[in-house]
């Protein structure tokens, strides 16, 4: 009798970034992709059948913040809501309370709390602090961070600082030799301080003042300083999250002109504006905050120019009681929960506005990957890659926070109530099935951290 | 007992259009690609192992002429020593002994012959007549010719005509309604006409006169015409052979305005210079001609900026009696055979210029196939697609017209006793053995008609 | 007593090309500009008070046709109404009855009668034989020729020849020596040709067909091989006349690139529509023909951002009866009369845009005299300077074409009937007043022959 | 006997930004330029003869600052030196001892100081103070203030105040409605302020670090801010001075954007690198400093390209004790003092770089005149014009700093021993002569305010 050569066979419809493969198949061995197929499958220990639905990459969101509200000890509810959400690989920005992880020690400790208490495989941000820690940005890079974050604005004089120009101008130059991309958080202090200030001196704190006070103007011209900086140093900047199209022309210029220049949106800027701002009052504030309808449809038309890095959540999963609106939009603390919603609302804005699925695989999952240097062991439907999948079922669902997968006071969600055209039917992570579709079946220690595969850049094709 | 599921595994170094599995392996059910996987293999009816080698897709060589001096018996031959050459499908241009491709009808007649004599699967060209017959393309589009081939030069009243201008330009009024790609042959008649009479009123008939008498301009004021005519038109336009940069300048200019426009590199003018037409006289006598080994390396610098559609060989098997130089360049018949070196030496100058083999795949097989419309059935390594493979070895070989299959007076090469770092050690068609290394196995009629899959038009990604 | 400085001064509001001196006055010494001033104006000879008038530099038409028609005598005839219009540059087309220019001997025949019969003065183009006659181009330059034209488009075979691609690179090989501009009729024959055919079979020979036959395209087309033509040689090549926006683009796209390229418009494309053909019939027949208003407002747009190289008539006085329309629009010739309402017309224009006055002195003057190498003798109200003027008198006119000053058969215009907001008060040749308003006073002979002044090509500012 | 026309006829060489008048003239009547001619000049009360010596206009200084050290009892000399060096119009900036410019009170005053001290024609920049001001904008526009300067670096908290981007925003929207163009000190704070913290810690005080705690990235990433508010605005923003060539490309490449972008060139960053500042000392310091010998070369790529506004000196006649250097670069004040030399030595730089002097009529004179508002009053040799005149006589001279007509202790200049192709032989302010090329004549109260005379905005040709 012949050796049963694969562990498992999973079936269904094999979304790749370019193609659908109908009726295939993803063979496992061990924790690893070992065939892709198409029509009967070869025998295996185990078969998942999952005909008529989508298996599609587990889905890598690229930005989130974990541990800013509770610590380190939120990485536990987060990557549970994340495998919930068909997320395999979170990567998780390094703004952690108590303090943001700025040196190679920190790091990993972080990384053995991942290992004790992530139900998904996880990357991390390295950061600096506000005082300069140049000096540990190597040490950072040969522990595995994936790559760096910075900020142009101070929320945090410790945990979330600005750093001024000359500071960043030297961190740039440091991380410029380990080749790994920095994202910065982009908005200018001195414009929203001030706008802010007038506000709340008029007397205005009702929600649209949030936009008010953070005009497009605030983002475009922090996306300038770090750009010409990146034009400098040759370091790879990262627009952490562009919410105006002029993010993404101004990458390409600086592109054109030989500087490693990129930038993400979340997905909150490709389907909310300043209505819903209005109506989620505190449930509805981040930064930068919702555009207008017109910038939602230049955002898509930058997405479909190829301009956009990748999509991401920047999910940060606050106690709802800290985004509670009581007549001062400036008390609650910015920031939305995303990861659970991630998958269906990423499938139901392309079905909606016509575009093919393939482009979740491509922007949800292999594009982030890229970026932050784990492809293609992660963000990959490809042989040799880790067996991370994403089942996703269509249908006519509507998306409930209460189901959301954390801790209490974090089921919360700006997308509650909104009509999904599909949810998650299951999630494996390197071959196991740690989401059935109703219950997670990870534990904390499931997941694993994931160091940086490599120091290549990659600012998408052509 | 379970039913053995794959009809037969192909064991090797699969290299896919970005990527290379080693030890791995492409199982095959019936003629298509049923999965794709590394390690051990599932079980089959029969492993052909390559353990060491390259898997390759089978080659798609976009711009062949098997008909141009033999008419259709050609077919057997060329298609031959394309097996031989693990070019598994065949692009044929429509300019036939003793008649072209110009309606549906004749069309037809040749795709029996194909089916009959072929040693490989064909897609194929249609075109018009040098007095119209614009009525005929919407008929040849239907019965399966993948595109259209039209010239501003004329070689040939009947078989191989200039069409004017406005012929041209009604003929892509039509050729726009179907979808398909319309390649044309680009050299301005004028002025290589009068070259041609100074040259020869001169006494000027050596060897390099053949360059002279063809300068660049000749080559890019034809571009411009036809993509003026593309920009109006909106049809796919598309430069049959460029032998200078200039020309995917120019198709690049002409996309940002709009226009959908694009240019094939053969291989020749990737490697070949002035200096091999002196040394090889009449056998080295192609249009557009050779150039400078300057212009090589702008056409090598095009290729990195993505800007070349894809290689070809503009592979045309004359018998070596015309070929001949005696004293007149300008009397021998232009054209190279170059079907069975395509890919030895496609490998030798990726690796001779430190590129990937995995471009290999992107600009010999996926690509063509992507223009053509041939897409992912033919050109890709892909669950579901055809199981054309070309396996190389490598190691120092040296190429031996000799060995070319195919009749005997077309048994030459202007690569005869070039060293190449691989060689084809065996060619798949549809899952079937059809060159093992030393011989051909497949018989004439083994070969397929493969019309156009669809009418989308491919303009490369970015 | 002192001695009295000038001969004449005039007096009016001088208009400069980019301001006005309103109560000013040019003084005159022998035939140049001897001072221009503002206020009380210094002692003379005679004082010709315009006051409350226009003083502009003597237009320079840079384009017309004095001899197409009834051979050198023509000239006598159209430098009247030159004189009565205003301008007193005329740049003359070399396609002449019988015999176009195309060797210094013939142009200094064509000098002798300039000089003799000309009422204002004259610079001349040179051009080539369809066969070649290359060797006579250094003589033209030589001679005093200002600039070369030479046709894409046939209009007859040895006055006005379609000149092939290599006799045309090889003339612009040899044109770039001298440092001459080349201008280009530029009209696609073939589709012209088949156009007109086509039309001519399914009976379609009323006037808008004259338009439907000549496309944009076909200008288009012939714009981009006079374009590539001018990057490989470094001719300063300049499309004749523009009726399409589009013409100005491909110029600046091509300077871009370091080609010397330019274009002009015809005044007629700046203000009639495919309309006017159907009313005008056989009087509103040129080669381009008019386009549709939304062109125009293209042509608006490309003038306004100072694209245009400058403005002409195309002047062609043909026999009336050589216009006449009965039922076969293919029947008369093409080209129109312009020099007599070139002034009152372009004032009219600019006025009925917005635009400022100075910009005719820049445009009607300074410009076609800069292009043509004839600056700053002519085309400028500057000390030293020729003092050549257009007086023009403000109100409410109407043009009538039986006052146009040219023997009978010439007395038609496309104008005819259209309100003018200006006329023609007086004209000054080198200090002479050669039109006092109502009658020419220049006589047969008072025009000079103007050489080009210097061999700097002029390509417009930016 | 007729009455005399003209107040006075000056001789010479008529210099215009295009062309020059050999054996020219300009006739005065009055204040104004009444005449310009060639040749016998007209009848005049008086006549100066230049004859051989060139007529330029007055030389309009676009930037200096008179009142920076002594506050505004330093018009008296500063105009005195410009007197002697040929300029007649000065535009001075506003930040001034003890009190900057900040209201249409303050302007006044400084008008009435003006028109009681100055020796030549004074154009005054209003600024904001650093606390806002706004409100005071359309009041110093409308008391004819020129143009407005503010900065993004702070030398004084009072009188050279940092503006903040939310105030800087403010004050764009309001200087966007009057038209005027807003001048901007472009150094970037915290970069210039960390660099030289920390050259100071290392104890690195020598001359070269001035330069280098300056590096050009402080300055890009100063004129990246301002753009970008001036494209959200559509305010004229103005780099007040760009030492580095990038700095006119980035105005470009917003004005292709559609803002409204421009900058200026001192004539120090066209001629002086930074071994000048190791030469000098304090007293080639300068901000922002001299730059590398291949950057100088760039400037002048950028001044023939036409993107340079104009060139300026930047004028700041420090007492010489506090521009000497005693082991700390940091400690001197940095500023140079140019009015004097500023003429000879851009008639030099242009004639050693065999440039026509027309240039320097061009971007000494009619340019600056233009983008502050006050041509064509100022800045040019036209007829109606200011009948300012800068006479030079060509030769070779020397430099001497001992010759500035300015108080004692200002006599410096990094020009001192340099060799001059042209000195100023006369200096004319409107009609009178104020400098006979050894003394001064005017007096104080001599000049006058000039007020802005519209408020177009003018960004250069094309
Ligand atoms: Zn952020
Ligand atoms: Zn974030
Ligand atoms: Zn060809
Ligand atoms: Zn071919
Ligand atoms: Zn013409
Ligand atoms: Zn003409
Ligand atoms: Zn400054
Ligand atoms: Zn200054």
């Amino acid at each position: 009798m012949p050796p049963t050569p694969f562990d498992r066979v999973i079936l269904g419809d094999v979304v790749l970034p370019d193609a659908v493969l109908r009726d295939g198949y993803v063979a496992v061995r061990g924790e690893a992709i070992a065939a892709i197929g198409q029509g009967t499958p070869p025998p295996a220990a185990s078969v998942d059948d999952h005909a008529g639905r989508l298996l599609l990459p587990g889905l890598v969101d690229g930005h989130m913040h974990t541990s800013s509200s509770t610590g380190w000890p939120g990485i536990e509810g987060a990557s549970m809501s994340a495998a919930a959400g068909g997320v395999t690989t979170c990567v998780d920005m390094p703004y952690d309370v108590p303090r943001p992880v700025t040196d190679a020690g920190i790091l990993r400790e972080k990384v053995a709390v991942v290992e004790a208490t992530s139900h998904v495989d996880m990357a991390l941000y390295g950061t600096i602090t506000k005082a300069g820690g140049i000096e540990a940005i190597a040490g950072l890079a040969e522990a595995g961070a994936c790559s760096f974050k910075l900020s142009t604005y101070e929320y945090d004089a410790v945990r979330f600082p600005r750093i001024d120009h000359p500071t960043m101008l030297a961190a740039f130059r440091e991380i410029a030799k380990t080749g790994l991309m920095c994202a910065i958080h982009n908005e200018d202090q001195e414009l929203v301080q001030r706008l802010t200030e007038e506000a709340k001196a008029a007397g205005r704190t009702d929600p649209i003042m949030h936009a008010r006070t953070r005009p497009p103007l605030a983002e475009s011209m922090a996306d300038l300083e770090i750009f010409e900086m990146a034009l400098e140093t040759g370091c790879h900047v990262h627009i952490a999250h562009s919410s105006i199209a002029r993010g993404f022309e101004l990458a390409e210029i600086y592109r054109r002109s030989g500087a490693r220049t990129s930038g993400e949106a979340c997905i909150q800027y490709l389907c909310m504006t300043e209505e819903d701002l209005v109506r989620l009052q505190g449930f509805g504030k981040c930064n930068p905050p919702f555009r207008s309808a017109a910038e939602v449809e230049r955002m898509w038309e930058a997405f479909r120019a190829g301009r956009i890095a990748y999509v991401s959540t920047d999910h940060a999963p606050w106690p709802r009681e800290r985004k509670r609106y009581d007549g001062d939009i400036f008390a609650p603390v910015a920031g939305l929960t995303g990861l659970q919603s991630f998958a269906p609302l990423l499938y139901t804005l392309l079905a909606e506005r016509g575009l093919p699925v393939t482009l979740m695989a491509l922007y949800g999952a292999e594009r982030p990957a890229r970026f932050h240097g784990l492809f293609p062991k992660k963000g990959a439907l490809r042989v040799g890659c880790d067996a991370d999948l994403c089942v996703l079922e269509r249908g006519d669902f509507t998306f409930d926070a209460r189901e959301i997968r954390d801790r209490e006071d974090a089921r919360w969600s700006p997308y509650d109530g909104r009509a999904m055209h599909a949810r998650v039917a299951a999630t494996y992570l390197r071959g196991a099935c740690i989401w059935d579709g109703s219950a997670v079946l990870a534990r904390p220690g499931s997941g694993r951290f994931v160091p940086r595969q490599h120091r290549d850049t990659y600012l998408g094709e052509g």
